[in-house]
């Protein structure tokens, strides 16, 4: 691919023969409109306009998968598959992820000549990697902040999501701190509500934090979600780090990828990216982004942690995607851009096995709200049971063999492993 | 509905009982998590809580809309549907739009309960009034500093869309000014790209307008495409006010609400909105937003104008949504707020008709791009023939009528009339 150009991969559908439609796409995305005006020379297309890259068929589908699609005069009945590389001049947009987004999504999604569209990966040139810094930390940072080198980083999720007051918050805090948790986040339902400020949680949770630090030598990370209005995100970011917080949280789909970007201009801790409300932009298989494609944008625009689901998890996802997805945020970008996945949602001990056995790796942070919280002998025993799991796992020692030998590994398995998936 | 809580109606789709999946989306989206945790006490479900205030029943279907979906043990084969609304204290998130979308989209859409989900409406409490100024120019506004009151703004898109070099450009607005037109925008493409950068798109094209402005006593607004990242933002807002222009435009999904919203805070001038992407959060009727519940949030953050397609357009959606979308845009939210909505896509004179009949108002931007660049008698003629098309459509007269007294709109007709649906 020409250096210079963006290469964007769409899974399409369309009554239309697979070439046309391609061609209505790239027309739509760059110089064209529905019909010819004065001033679109040939010159002008082939210096600004997308090109069809490639076509890889797929087998046909006999319905529309998205409404308000309009089939061509004789048309057979006949919706085609396939997965479509265009690729758009960079000098179009330039290296900015708002204008990319505008170039490659657009209202592409609304042409009526396409039943379906799906974008599925980038390939963006290197002048993205000059405008965008990206991950300052990313799992190395990470690691080296929490000194934890040999495991995956284990933490929780602040739990009754929201409603707690600061000082039932900070009791909880210090406890899971003195316990020997490497992390905890604030829920994203929970950032800076009216009936408990983020300026009296920073201060009573760092408060927390350093007295069981004091206590047992080692400082939890604990990522404070600062979602917020453009104004807020500094303001709050600059609470968090002048009251020693050493990890700011974003809902990235709340504040914009170029929320993110801003962000990460200045920011000072790992930057948590979680990515509540993406499920409506991916769960339909024939609309929206893969994840392969949206988190090398959130990489590029700066988050040092990205969520990724977890395998058995409370969620609809797959295990297979989710494993896709903790591979996509370490495989290099531009030599680097490192990001560490976050596995969460409906984890406790008992998915550990199932984590390492997909993704293959310990990089990841591995976080179970219930399933370290509601552990029958408290949180402490919760986090231990994860660290049980997971030396298990990665020494190819059975969960069974692990509860066999460890009861507080059993007794996890015995309140959260039989309502199957969680 | 108690003026704390933001009330949320969702389309649900369930193999489990209606009422047992409202139920989970109220425990996910406020104080539960998969397990009961310690914390969870009665007081705070009662305090922080979301509320299921209603199920309408719809009809049941025969299978999941969406994958990763898992029915409850003896599933009988059944997907019910209904409209559920569900209610959210505010105090839970104050009256911020990036922490409302965490609560009432967050990971909803990704629960393994549900078979399809999609926000159809939001009702917000009047603290939202108090921190979201919303739009400061709106219809009335944008009419006074047009001085056009008795129509539609009529205008087009710059096109191509991209690739004109900045002194073609200026050529073309200059005539086009000259010509009357009331509005122009550039297209959601064409931002601030390197082969003609914004600074000197915007001196050229400025100049260009009050030159035919001179001549005519009619300055055109044009909207210039200043998005971007953050701090260009604010930026090219400068740059355009600075040069006398009298418009920004922004892609709101590229810089997000709170982009938009930080724009607002500072502009000068009326804000174009435009939604370019937003087909990926809308088009599956089985996921995402409708445009009813996101136009409430753009007019809060401050769009002036808003895009809603077009009557007969060119894309998927169909007339009856945008009519909705029209009207959604101009309904008084918080007794004002109202957006100028913006017909576009696929536009020319003879989409007046259905437009006025839809909507039954020319409180409307109506904007063509090839349907009146393209005009078989250059873009004057494009201009008045959408102009001689809504005073017939206002006054009672049919397109045809129209067309035997106007060669202009004849020769549109001939041109644009024939492809059906363009």
């Amino acid at each position: 691919m020409d250096s210079q150009r963006v290469a964007a991969t769409y899974w399409v559908e369309t009554p239309y023969p697979l070439e046309q439609a391609a061609e209505i796409i790239a027309g739509e995305q760059s110089t064209g409109t529905f019909t010819k005006v004065p001033g679109e020379s040939d010159a002008l297309k082939r210096e600004h306009g997308a090109v069809v890259e490639g076509i890889e068929r797929l087998e046909d589908h006999d319905a529309p998968s998205l409404p308000g699609t309009v089939a061509p005069p004789g048309h057979d009945g006949r919706y085609h598959r396939g997965r479509v590389v265009i690729s758009f001049p960079l000098h179009n947009f330039g290296p900015s992820i708002p204008n990319l987004m505008s170039a490659i999504a657009g209202n592409l999604y609304e042409l009526q000549q396409i039943s379906g569209l799906r974008l599925l990966d980038l390939q963006l040139p290197e002048a993205f990697a000059q405008r965008y810094a990206g991950p300052k930390f990313g799992i190395e940072g990470t690691r080296r902040l929490l000194q934890v080198y040999d495991r995956p980083l284990l933490g929780t999720i602040v739990k009754p999501s929201i409603g707690l007051s600061t000082e039932e918050l900070a009791v909880m805090v210090e406890k899971l701190a003195r316990a020997g948790l490497d992390f905890i986040k604030d829920d994203e339902l929970n950032a800076n509500p009216p009936y408990a400020p983020l300026d009296q949680k920073v201060a009573a949770v760092t408060a927390a934090i350093e007295r069981a630090a004091d206590a047992t030598g080692k400082k939890l990370m604990y990522a404070f979600n600062i979602t917020g209005d453009w104004d807020e995100l500094r303001r709050n970011h600059d609470l968090v780090v002048g009251a020693g917080g050493n990890c700011v949280m974003v809902s990235i789909l709340s504040v914009g990828l170029p929320g993110l970007a801003h962000l990460n201009g200045y920011s000072e801790v790992p930057i948590h990216g979680h990515r509540n409300q993406w499920g409506m932009m991916t769960r339909s298989p024939h609309l929206g982004m893969s994840f392969t494609a949206y988190q090398k944008l959130c990489r590029l625009a700066g988050a040092d942690h990205l969520h990724v689901n977890g395998l058995d998890g409370k969620f609809y996802e797959s295990n297979e995607s989710v494993t896709a997805s903790i591979k996509a945020c370490t495989e290099p970008l531009f030599g680097g851009y490192k990001a560490m996945p976050v596995v969460s949602s409906g984890q406790w001990a008992g998915t550990a096995h199932a984590t390492y056995n997909a993704a293959k790796t310990a990089d990841v942070m591995h976080l179970a709200g219930g399933g370290m919280l509601a552990h029958p002998d408290g949180a402490a025993a919760g986090f231990e049971s994860m660290k049980l799991a997971w030396e298990a796992a990665v020494n190819g020692v059975t969960l069974e063999q692990c509860a066999n030998r460890h009861p507080v590994v059993r007794r996890a398995m015995d309140k959260f492993g039989k309502a199957g998936r969680l």
